[in-house]
């Protein structure tokens, strides 16, 4: 067990917008809700799976909405709260724990600011070390937990609890409510036991996107290089360039793009990115690069702040990064969850090549 | 109290098929499904709100889809006890008796069949008298009463959960999530007390319906006629003609159209009826005579064989009769909540004239 208080917020928030892989919501309002909760209610026990008894309960929280509507808006107050108490209530159980969803994206700041508000040990581990468009691509779904009862909250007092049998369609009906109220909800998902996340979460998920926040900021600071990154993390620069072409539309609910980048070094050669909420899909001269669940990461190539996918722009110069996901999701049905096709995207999974790592 | 057994069915469907003004399902498959349940389970308890303790609950279970799926096929099996057994669950009480949502439509037949399997009371009172599209479109929602916590339950074990803090979010919310379990669910609502309902439901509703279905049997057995069917509803016939236009399509989960009559007594005099699941509009050589919450039925004209908007063909040649809505109806809020307006029609509500009663 450690404390995280306000202090370490800026780390994990820089980090955690890189692993949002351009979607997931901006991190940075999420941070301020968070250094709020712990300013009102107290710094955060960061706890590991081996720290609480197998039988304990817990729950995961987060944000679920167009990140063109969270970039308006992202929903402020007691729906958070109101989600994990829906969600215990009809459990009828007491939560021991608040497990992250996702850590990449709000949704890693989210479940600091809820386990500080109701007095909860949050975990470090988590379901996706990334972020993704949709409920049910975790690691979690890989080992067979279910992500129901779901509960849905609004600032409004709406609730919906959705209890499905598969992933799938929590995803689509949870999703068609949130459209009904305003795509900026709350959820409380993924109820299960200490001893369900131990074979199945991703350990040390927060650890590990503090530890990129710290080394991102040394890069900034010309402390640290991209090398030192990519032997932390096995990932690798993939195209260094100039955004030439930019297509951006909201349809059912997400946010799906296309970016072109042109090479400094070479204007023949491009990158073609596609978005759905994150970037997904990197392809170089009409080769597929990188695939899903591997990360495509974006920074500005001068100062190495990260760019959310709300933030491209034309001329923009940056560097766009892989890295490799998280080790727990090369289990059975990864692809089925998260490949490419899990996206409508027709092209075979890419083995990830470290480069450099 | 007294016992409803299967030899009153036929009577009810009767009466449910007319007061569906066309829509609210075919209640003649629900017949089968209630004539199987009280074969298996026994005659079913009709009790009036008198008959039960002012603290019991009681809830509503019927049918929620599109007629254009329904038709196809109704939904059987556990999924009206799951949906009735949700909300129980979730409110932690016991139900001590069903109350049908709506009499009119296949949600005359349901209820029965459900208490019969459940072995409780049904109520002798409704919300609508009639068949309406939406969920808020009671009389309930006039006296303030909540149809959440809703619980929705389809054929394979799905189950949603709404707590809506208006009974239109409620509708919005449940109608999208049918619209993702195929719009051929259950859904168990307004849980309410007997006190509540004391001040709220139509009474006499099921009692009402089976004298309309007998009424109808004579006048097909040439025993009884229109005018003694007027006498006792306080209705009218409001045109006799020939089917010569028809428009339907299913849109948003509603089966929207228009079907054009013309007099046989007069061909230059036409009656436009406009359909959401139900009649809704009749107008004659271009004035609205007829507006809801009041009731447009349609009969077979040889046959005084009530007819569905499913069933409605060209050159089919009907009676179309006008029947004011229960009395309960008229309180404040009435036409915000089931008024012409409420259906996103541009006029005004015309007070229904009964000629003959």
């Amino acid at each position: 067990m450690r404390l995280l208080d306000v202090e370490d917020l800026d780390a994990i928030t820089l980090g955690a917008t890189l692993l949002g892989n351009g979607g997931g919501g901006d991190p940075y309002q999420a941070k301020l809700m968070a250094h709020q909760a712990i300013e009102d209610f107290g710094a955060v026990e960061l706890v590991s799976l081996d720290e609480l008894p197998d039988d304990a309960l817990i729950v995961s929280i987060a944000v679920l909405g167009a990140p063109t509507v969270l970039i308006e808006k992202i929903p402020s107050g007691q729906l958070y709260v109101d989600a994990v108490k829906s969600l215990a209530s009809y459990l009828g159980k007491e939560i021991a724990a608040i497990i992250p969803v996702e850590v990449g994206g709000m949704n890693t700041l989210v479940p600091l600011m809820v386990a500080a508000e109701l007095g909860l040990p949050c975990l470090d581990a988590d379901g996706m070390r990334r972020a993704f468009p949709q409920i049910e691509m975790t690691v979690f779904t890989l080992a067979g937990i279910s992500a129901s009862p779901v509960a849905l909250a609004d600032e409004h007092g709406n609730t919906v609890i959705v209890v499905a049998n598969s992933n799938a369609t929590a995803e689509k009906l949870i999703r068609s409510s949130s459209m009904n109220l305003g795509l900026a909800n709350s959820f409380a998902s993924y109820p299960m036991t200490i001893a369900e996340a131990k074979g199945a979460a991703i350990r040390g998920s927060l650890t590990y996107c503090e530890n990129i926040g710290r080394m991102l900021q040394q890069i900034q600071h010309g402390t640290k290089s991209w090398d030192d990154m990519y032997e932390m993390t096995g990932g690798r620069t993939l195209f260094e360039g100039k955004i030439v072409d930019l297509d951006r539309r909201t349809t059912s609910g997400f946010a799906r793009g296309t970016v072109v980048i042109e090479k400094f070094t070479d204007q023949s050669t491009t990158m073609r990115i596609e978005i759905q909420n994150e970037m997904l899909l990197a392809i170089e001269n009409g080769k597929t690069v990188l695939t899903p669940p591997d990360l495509i990461c974006m920074v500005d190539h001068e100062t190495a702040e990260p760019i959310t996918t709300e933030q491209l722009a034309y001329g923009q110069r940056v560097r766009v990064i892989g890295m490799p996901c998280a080790p727990e999701w090369h289990r059975d049905g990864m692809l089925e969850v998260a490949g490419p096709q899990a996206f409508g995207y027709d092209v075979d999974y890419v083995e990830f090549n470290g480069g450099t790592a």
